[in-house]
């Protein structure tokens, strides 16, 4: 038996074939759900799903941490090869995905500069957009006091990232308005797209109201434009719902 | 002239040939200088500088924004093709130049497997461990009043993640310790490395004590092993020190 499992890993990730995915109805397991049934939509991808429910800590517990040493999900798991090879980091599973499925690119580019573009989006969203709508969620709903100071910084940096994504896809400073976060002209529907999408379309649930958002016009045709996909719609679907699919919840 | 320059771009950016980085010495510059260092030992690469003071907020001026709308150093050119190529995010300029200069994979992986790992601890620190070590900054030493319960949860939460890189280079869960973040056995040094390492050795001004740093050696040992290499130590030097270099500095 590999170093990664050990006796209280759950069977059903230990003897998983091929690719196995490890999430919970989270913004970040989102990302990877959709990426997995965009795949299975153009290439037939197939893969096994496990759910935890992140309330139980069931993330922090020694075998899932064997298998992500943070303790967060997702992770993907790749058993095609000799050893089972885990993925984690949400950006790093599309990133894994792409490199090892999107043979044609048809959620990524074959050009370098178009490539670099996803990536600079993609790490923009997460190491910039994401930590600051996570905080905004934490002092806004969660912190067990009210701290105005720290709501009003993360709600304000969280619309400023907004507005950057705004300034891009509407061309004000370019010239060239797009569709799409990356790619030429318009851009193309890509990873940068599903990185960003699962936390952007849950603003409400950021409170953050319809009147502010009103200053991104560009960005809220964006949320429409992604959620009109039916993989996207999947992947954000209560089919990943451990409440709903209990024959998927992995308890130990 | 490229939609990218307007009359108030700096004639130094404008006229700029081949790599030009536009920085500052923060960590995130210290990243992109570090790899450009790097980069000339190995294969004699050759750029340009400019250098920015962030505390006039030049960065916040239209020239800047038409280059990286988040306005945020650092920005890396690309003047090789026809049309100048900026980059932007500290993590993405430095895959972009592993992709364009780094042919030999001395700093990244040839292998997809190992190239992911790099992948997922870059992101892990750059998504995870850097926005938290930065609010612990903000709150711990910016912010204009204390709130305590903002230092404790960032300072706690960095903690954590050193924790992570300690698990993960003491081998404590895998029985493989290791030297580096990425690659088989021992690891080898690479753009993982460099991307935390300008944020991590700067502990002490994150308020961080001697005595919490004493739970990593590992990573401890590791902040030594990257900061004994001579283009580390000279990406974090003062050459790129704009009140030393005032030749360098753009002030428009």
């Amino acid at each position: 038996m590999t170093s990664l499992y050990s006796e209280t890993t759950p069977a059903v990730v230990r003897n998983a074939k091929g690719l196995h995915l490890i999430t919970c109805l989270t913004p970040n397991g989102k990302k990877v759900q959709i990426l997995l049934e965009e795949l299975k939509d153009i290439y037939g991808l197939e893969w096994t799903t496990s759910l935890i429910d992140i309330d139980t800590d069931e993330q922090k517990k020694p075998w899932f941490l064997k298998l992500n040493p943070n303790g967060k999900i997702p992770v993907l798991i790749d058993n095609a090869g000799e050893q089972p090879f885990p993925v984690l980091e949400s950006s790093a599973e599309l990133l894994y995905l792409i490199e090892t499925v999107d043979k044609d690119h048809q959620l990524s580019f074959s050009n370098g500069k178009e490539q670099s573009q996803m990536m600079q989006w993609l790490i923009f969203w997460h190491a910039s957009g994401q930590p600051n709508q996570s905080q905004l969620n934490h002092f806004g709903r969660f912190a067990p006091k009210q701290i105005p100071y720290a709501i009003e910084k993360f709600k304000a940096e969280t619309l400023r990232i907004y507005n950057v994504l705004e300034i891009h896809l509407s061309g004000r400073l370019t010239c060239q308005a797009r569709e799409y976060l990356a790619g030429n002209g318009l851009g193309k529907f890509s990873i940068a797209d599903i990185d960003a999408y699962p936390w952007i379309q849950g603003w409400k649930r950021s409170k953050i109201s319809e009147e502010e958002m009103a200053s991104y016009p560009h960005l809220k045709e964006w949320i429409n434009r992604i959620g009109s996909r039916q993989a996207v719609q999947r992947g954000v679907s209560d089919i990943y719902d451990e409440d709903l699919h209990s024959e998927l919840l992995i308890s130990t």
